[in-house]
């Protein structure tokens, strides 16, 4: 996918994977699961939005035929667990995390959508897919420990994929470029996440 | 799909649509989870088996695709929301829920069975997609809750759907028209439902 | 898919269905799931990691569209639901389903590489295809049961399927021709699993 930003956006999404990877790997070890475990869950975290959106628009995941993703994954993993040996639980609240992971669900959330007007599907599925591109793989490893996802109960982290992601669709709809839109629900995502996180805003419940 | 009895079709899969949203979102919403939570195991119960099936079968979802799906869904949600404020515990068990519920299983496991003949599977695909596309929403619903779906512990709920695959698998092989076996798969897994929650019917355990 | 050694290879897939509907459906039965839950669990073990290997690669899963693999799972689940019947739990861990198990782990890990290295795909991407197709069923198993899946806490169990994978990986780079460089992963992945069981490997926690 050639878009504008092109450069900005792999950085986010570079920025996105190391920082899901290692918040995946964490929680992986602080459930006790062995090595291959903690892999699993960071991977599964870092890739597994981005697996289930592309197998829903019928095509071959692309972090199975890149090797750049699955690379800074691993980095990602392997960084996690040093720095966890070394600083003990700091790193799952260090604010570089946070930080981070907002820059990936900005990223990943945009790449959702871009990838949604691409193909032929309505609103609704451009929203579904920024939405499972960004909480997708968190929500996979949250299933795998036999949790209900986080984003399903009380924090304000899909909401700012489900609101980057009709952005971009009402925006591609008016005539925006792709690109533009993307980077614009980039921005948006990021800047809502990083308020959300400050104010600690939260969904009621029924 | 252009079936015989489309219109027929059409009819109960917007109740079964409307139903297993709401169906959703009420089990969402005792489970606490937050707005976006509820919204999301409301669309998942209703959307969730089709998408299944259209996966497996190499197709983009359909619901991603239009948007009449997605709109009874919502309705589904906000109908079960307010009525829940309004009514409590009243809804879930209300004979009107049970009965579109119903409605809404003969409906889609005759829309699996149907997009299973239309590809080159075998009778037992049929069976598994015909399944699938009635119990895989409301059981994708129960896994993000952390639960065991129902249908494996002690409801006789698949069993209908898996009666009705089969029977459309061996009419059409028959040579009876898709559309009629459709037809007659829905009005059969639709009856076998009623009296088997009226005499309370399970299968054993091992 | 025709590959050298192909009757070896189909004779260790049947006997890895076997096991793994025969491990599936005791599970389902343990867990006190209904009969059409055991079936659906020895079902998902042996046909799990293939169908979502397939889905993965954008094909209709094999296990849908063949019927000899689903009539090899419903004789496992009813020997294993007949001989449990008869024997009680000395059926689990009777070393001839212990034996059968790691040959179809050998089996299907190594389908699952040749599938990966006959599309266009990174290493990586072999190795995740090697590992989910041996590892998959059992896991979704037990996801449907709520439960964490074994492989990711403390079993040998992933890691031969992981080596398997990128040493079919590695040889078909080398110019090895893929049957025999699955036949290879097969007898690996075997002979790393029965090291793994009598010596009580494990992978260290974090």
């Amino acid at each position: 996918m050639v878009v504008e930003g092109a450069d900005a956006f792999g950085l986010m999404n570079a920025v996105g994977l190391l920082a899901f990877a290692a918040a995946g790997a964490l929680k992986g070890a602080d459930a006790d699961l062995d090595l291959f475990g903690v892999a699993v869950l960071g991977t599964s975290t870092a890739l597994g939005g981005g697996i289930v959106r592309d197998v829903l628009v019928g095509r071959v995941p692309l972090a199975l035929r890149n090797t750049t993703d699955v690379s800074l994954v691993l980095v990602g993993v392997a960084l996690a667990v040093a720095l966890s040996t070394a600083l003990g639980g700091r790193v799952r609240d260090h604010p570089a995390l946070v930080v981070s992971d907002a820059v990936g669900l900005a990223a990943f959330a945009a790449t959702g959508a871009l990838v949604g007007v691409e193909v032929d599907i309505s609103g609704f599925g451009v929203v579904v897919l920024a939405a499972l591109t960004g909480v997708g793989g968190g929500s996979i490893a949250d299933l795998l420990l036999g949790r209900v996802p986080v984003v399903l109960r009380e924090d304000f982290y899909a909401t700012p994929a489900v609101v980057g992601g009709a952005g971009v669709w009402v925006a591609t709809e008016l005539g925006v470029r792709a690109g533009s839109a993307g980077l614009g629900c980039a921005a948006l995502v990021f800047a809502l996440r990083l308020v959300a996180l400050r104010r600690d805003w939260r969904l009621p419940t029924v």
